[in-house]
């Protein structure tokens, strides 16, 4: 099933269309936090961030720079968020990857509630961090 | 003034350290919203994300992948979300960029409100964007 995403890479559907490049496009967001909400996508057709190639992950990274100046010089805005959901769980809408920049002005922007507790059992984590990474391949395209 | 990452980038604070490589470092984050919370900051000194080099800004979008999954593997969790935040009013705490990776892990994670408007003026604001794009250059090193 394509999601809407998708359609808006393959042209069915109409963006406003903020940058592209091989393997990024940015866009408006149609329903958004704050004037200049922007969607940064890989043109790289996966649901999660860790399903990424590096190839599609180092563009998107190198592209939401770009994005964000582009955010800033637009709206005036001097302060925002980039936030990227994976799962309903954490919030995710569409499934395929998307990064949102969100500029924060007065009152509109990104919510957020930060609920921290004590890192406990470090040594553990970081061992079991350490084998996942020890075996890592990076997804082909 | 040096912040707490370039000291830990220095070595003067120890983290517990996920993963390095030429251009980026991850660690656990001593205050996590769940277990296994991530930072994953550029080697580059800069206080916002707009601020990278295209080199330090790629480098860091191969890493969020790579990371992502050793969070993954070392907590179970299924559901993450990654944030970055700019300037105090977007809840930036240190002013060294650097990428939250929050795994959701039942009521763990991150706190998100979300309230949505309607897109207005997008006319306009593509027209600002595509001329602050028109002349981007990227902040060299």
């Amino acid at each position: 099933m394509p999601s809407i995403f998708d359609k808006i890479l393959s042209g069915e559907i109409d963006c406003h269309r903020v940058y592209e490049d091989d393997h990024t496009l940015a866009f408006l967001d149609i329903a958004p936090l704050a004037p200049g909400h922007t969607l940064v996508i890989p043109k790289e057709a996966r649901e999660h961030l860790h399903q990424l190639s590096d190839e599609a992950a180092a563009a998107l990274g190198r592209a939401l720079p770009r994005v964000a100046r582009a955010v800033l010089a637009a709206t005036g805005a001097e302060h925002y968020n980039v936030l990227q959901n994976n799962g309903e769980s954490a919030h995710q809408a569409v499934p395929h990857v998307h990064f949102h920049v969100i500029p924060r002005l007065g009152d509109q922007g990104l919510g957020i509630q930060w609920n921290s507790g004590k890192l406990e059992d470090a040594e553990g984590i970081l061992k079991r961090m350490h084998t996942a990474l020890t075996t890592d391949e990076s997804p082909s395209r």
